[in-house]
């Protein structure tokens, strides 16, 4: 894996680790721009009570107004679900790089078909992090993704 | 038109107008169960700087966590970009009934193909804020949509 990849995937699963110590959903995401990170956050479903606070959402916001998203590679530590993709062609993101999608799969070819380069990495540590609250939570977990 | 439809969008285009009011988008949103208004909420891009608030979000964000998004639809004064497209594709919002899409239109095709029932109104007042905006905040606009 390329180096920078490793930091700012690093960055995303750190803030997936912080979700999980505050007892919420372990997802977190990092925004970078030509290589330099913007911004992080995660999931806050349960912290905020705010069901459309994603990692990547949540990063997104936190990363504030921007004219532009050319150059910016989104690191999300699991797999965009529909909202989530659709802010990744909204914002026209050109780059997604994704922790693991054992878990929950979402539909990285949508997002391929639509001219989005994506990386999957299959890191275990993401995985496991992620099994660990479906097996425990599996309510609120099936609550993040519309009850499915 | 359906009078509960009228009312409700209604209250989403009194959000719209709330947003101009404070110098913001103009788009409002509004989530009802049942025909009874669960929530609102109208785009904050430049009253919160954050570009993840759209009408749509703003009104999900609000309307807190749900176990279950069945008997809902979701009222939104311009037809939804991808993001909240996939918001209502993530929550399974059985319908969706927007205010018009001359100003933006959005995929509603893309919505009915994976079962949402749309509604689009054409509604003048949702359509004259709209250009309004738009002619006036040319900038503001573009970067809402991801620069296009």
């Amino acid at each position: 894996m390329d180096k920078r990849d490793a930091a700012l995937m690093g960055v995303a699963i750190e803030e997936a680790r912080r979700s999980m110590e505050e007892g919420g959903i372990p997802i977190g995401a990092a925004l970078a721009s030509d290589g330099r990170l913007v911004a992080a956050g995660h999931n806050e479903r349960i912290q905020r009570g705010d069901p459309i606070a994603h990692g990547e959402i949540a990063c997104l916001r936190n990363a504030g107004r921007m004219a532009s998203y050319s150059g910016t590679t989104l690191y999300t530590t699991l797999s965009p679900c529909e909202m989530c993709s659709g802010a990744v062609l909204l914002f026209r993101i050109p780059r997604l790089v994704v922790g693991e999608r054992r878990t929950y799969p979402g539909d990285v070819g949508f997002l391929r078909s639509r001219g989005v380069e994506v990386v999957v990495l299959d890191d275990e540590e993401c995985a496991s992090m992620m099994l660990r609250f479906q097996r425990e939570h599996p309510r609120e977990w099936s609550e993040d993704i519309g009850g499915r």
